[in-house]
């Protein structure tokens, strides 16, 4: 925390002074606050939002997620996410398919436009991405990632 | 990315397959979501929802705060955090009160009922904390760190 602030600072009798600086999920919750900031301009020149646009990240790694999948790696709520396909659907940015062996189950596929749509953004997450690990080195962003996959599998429910 | 969808992926002509898997705010967003989702129930038992679960979070390490410096420190919206702020005064856990230089500002502190509050999530907020850095050295958790307070330092826009 910057020198402003030291002097109305006081001393909490639960944990020590500044403990929220070293604390992984504060930071990490900072940074993603950010990073989404970051790219709201974009995502808005394009009509997308971050529910719409981490599906569309998702499905550009992965084809034909089925809903409550993409809600699991997406980090949207299921029925926030049902809208926001609703949409892309609308949009011709996706589409949605009965899967060919359990006919209850629906499969979500980018289209040509959606992966235009995030194509057009990806530049933006590029630079934002690079930013972020400015002047760290090679050595340590590969750990940093190394030790974010250890912690994502620690601490999911889902086996993916 | 599991098994099940090794067969269905197709190659993506824009980036790598499995891309998603080593991009690091795909990673802090899926961790992040995982952890607010642990300390959901908790949050409910105590009438606390996550802005105002950060701001009690953000004030426990330093009182006194600009209601726009807490929005930034909590990553709350301005608009959702004065919602907040108002829900936690209405119910004691916190105060706000005119700075006695500018008159215009407002500043905010956690009442001994807060802190209260705060010291019963705390012990939730540890064990997810605890659970994410299973099996992971001291070293490598205090690199981890240190990366991201880096990377916080590379892309905020504010000065803390």
């Amino acid at each position: 925390m910057n020198k402003r602030f030291q002097n109305i600072k006081k001393k909490n009798p639960l944990l020590d002074d500044n403990w929220i600086d070293d604390f992984a999920p504060y930071l990490m919750n900072r940074i993603m606050g950010r990073y989404n900031e970051s790219l709201r301009l974009k995502m808005t020149s394009l009509d997308l939002t971050t529910p719409k646009m981490r599906a569309l990240a998702v499905l550009s790694a992965t084809q034909g997620m089925l809903i409550n999948e993409l809600a699991v790696y997406a980090v949207v709520e299921q029925s926030t996410l049902s809208r926001a396909l609703e949409q892309l659907d609308t949009d011709g940015l996706i589409k949605r398919e009965i899967d060919s062996i359990d006919t209850r189950a629906t499969r979500v596929y980018l289209t040509p436009l959606g992966l235009e749509a995030f194509k057009s953004l990806w530049p933006d997450m590029l630079t934002s991405y690079n930013e972020m690990f400015n002047d760290i080195n090679d050595d340590e962003k590969s750990q940093f990632i190394v030790t974010l996959q250890k912690i994502l599998k620690n601490i999911r429910k889902h086996e993916f």
